[in-house]
């Protein structure tokens, strides 16, 4: 229900999307049979390809130009993805998406390489941009999600952190990659200042909101409909915002002791996950992306009436409901 | 005797090198006391810093600006470091330069994510450059770097590869970054474009005879000289042109092979790399060496008569006669 939604919300621009697919399949082809393979199974696994959309519809306030949009938006999905494979030599995941991940159908060598490869591919995609302000945003933006990812290091596994600390870590981890992909769309169609600094703020907002519900679906979802096993965040020792409310809950902090060392059986992961659901902390983590969300329909409100506005809205109506 | 001689060498420009290393040490700087700790780690350790010593030569030759000079000189200086960050974890190396690396200091994941940061920082440092040539060359060089470190992977341990597969590999591994580091030192500072190409050919013929010593001593000089065991490029399965000219000595196979299964006790160590100098393999590969060097040298020999195009004759031949 919520996918066909989905559909229909990119129908509008489907032609645009699909074109900015197939710049995606070019720009991973390599005569490397390795990496070649490895770049298109991950780049097949699919994803909703949300920053291309964004890049397109942020580009809409300004002068489209579907050339500039696509070179932009393929390279911040490739961004996206190069993270996306190194995430998966730390957390040593096997799934992602119903699929084999590349460390898992290859191995961490190949998958840190295939990951700096992808990097390297967004940069040449977007180096053929020639605005600075352009070059300079994604270059502070991979940095801070590189220090995002290291963050996320030092906090696997500990259970002395702060709401404050998981908002931090969301915020580099995906926040700031959709602002600036709001932002870098408004910026390469010379659209206003005022329009690229609402741009970045709504996504910056939209993004806390779907991370915070990425985080929720990870424990109210099965195993079958996330394509990875559920509960994996808490698995791998990362405390997601539902969990946070509820860790110092005597009940629940010995599921949590035995997630982190890896003895937790199925039955018991059934267990906590339920305990979770029906601890009331989905409904709290569920209010602080509502929250976000109100923030993100604030800033497009103030956007000139269109067809992408409406976009916008649909999008940040579906992020709120979604399922998937 | 050959460290005093590149010390005189590089005094006539040490000012501008001393500014380019305090930009680095800014560089690498970072809230995060992991990332800070490790960068700083890696930069302390030192190297020859023969990519910003190009770049400042190769500017000589247009309209030299040391802030401009400066911004691409860290940015080729934090590439070649990431990429030694990534390869430590590759190769499971303990110690680098007489260090211990940051894959040993701290683990994988630290060590992959510090490389991302040292990557991501390369690329803010040069994205202040203005000149959409530069960032073409930078991105075009970091995939073929990228493809070779794939290769490498692909053919390590393999005993069927040829001189073309060593030549390919060293070209992408070294000859690359440093044609780059002279093409860009001539593009930011406007040179003409018969000396930018010449400083491209320049960079890359230097890189390939320079790779080729730096193969020749882990097998010639001692574990001390080197900071880590001789022979390490053997025993982590990577085949050098010494050792393709003898891998097929029936008396030597035995030592490859235990070398790859990591099977070979330290005096057997120290019996291989006395039996490949002596087996004619290291002249041989020194020849070859100095093929590329005349090569180096003949392009500088179109340049105009300056101090700069001293410098390089004077690096040219001390690249010839390194022995550390």
């Amino acid at each position: 229900m919520e996918k066909l939604r989905l559909l229909s919300l990119y129908s509008d621009f489907r032609k645009d999307l699909d074109y900015i697919e197939k710049e995606l399949e070019r720009a991973v082809d390599s005569e490397s049979p390795i990496i070649r393979q490895a770049s298109l199974h991950l780049l097949r696994a699919g994803g909703k390809r949300i920053r291309p959309i964004f890049v397109i519809l942020a580009s809409k306030f300004g002068t489209y130009s579907l050339e500039d949009v696509s070179k932009v938006a393929v390279s911040l999905e490739l961004v996206h993805m190069a993270s996306l494979v190194h995430d998966d030599v730390i957390d040593d995941s096997d799934m992602r998406r119903g699929l084999q991940t590349v460390k898992a159908r290859w191995d961490n060598r190949i998958a840190m390489y295939t990951g700096d490869y992808i990097f390297s591919r967004a940069l040449s995609s977007i180096g053929e941009i020639e605005v600075p302000a352009v070059h300079r945003l994604l270059s502070r933006t991979m940095l801070e999600i590189c220090k995002g990812e290291i963050m996320q290091i030092e906090q696997q596994r500990k259970f002395d952190q702060s709401i404050r600390d998981y908002l931090r870590r969301i915020k580099r981890k995906t926040a700031l990659l959709l602002s600036s992909s709001c932002e870098l769309g408004a910026l390469v169609s010379n659209a206003s200042p005022s329009i690229v600094r609402k741009m970045s703020r709504f996504g910056y907002y939209a993004g806390m909101s779907y991370q915070i519900i990425d985080d929720i679906l990870d424990i109210t979802s099965t195993d079958e409909e996330l394509g990875k096993p559920a509960g994996s965040d808490l698995l791998n020792g990362h405390l997601t915002l539902p969990v946070l409310y509820i860790k110092d809950d005597v009940e629940f902090r010995p599921f949590m002791e035995r997630s982190f060392d890896k003895t937790l059986s199925h039955s018991d992961r059934e267990e906590m996950l339920t305990y979770i659901r029906k601890s009331g902390a989905i409904e709290k983590a569920q209010a602080v992306s509502d929250l976000y969300l109100q923030k993100a329909l604030k800033e497009i409100e103030g956007l000139p009436n269109s067809d992408a506005r409406k976009a916008f809205f649909q999008i940040a109506r579906f992020i709120g409901k979604r399922d998937f």
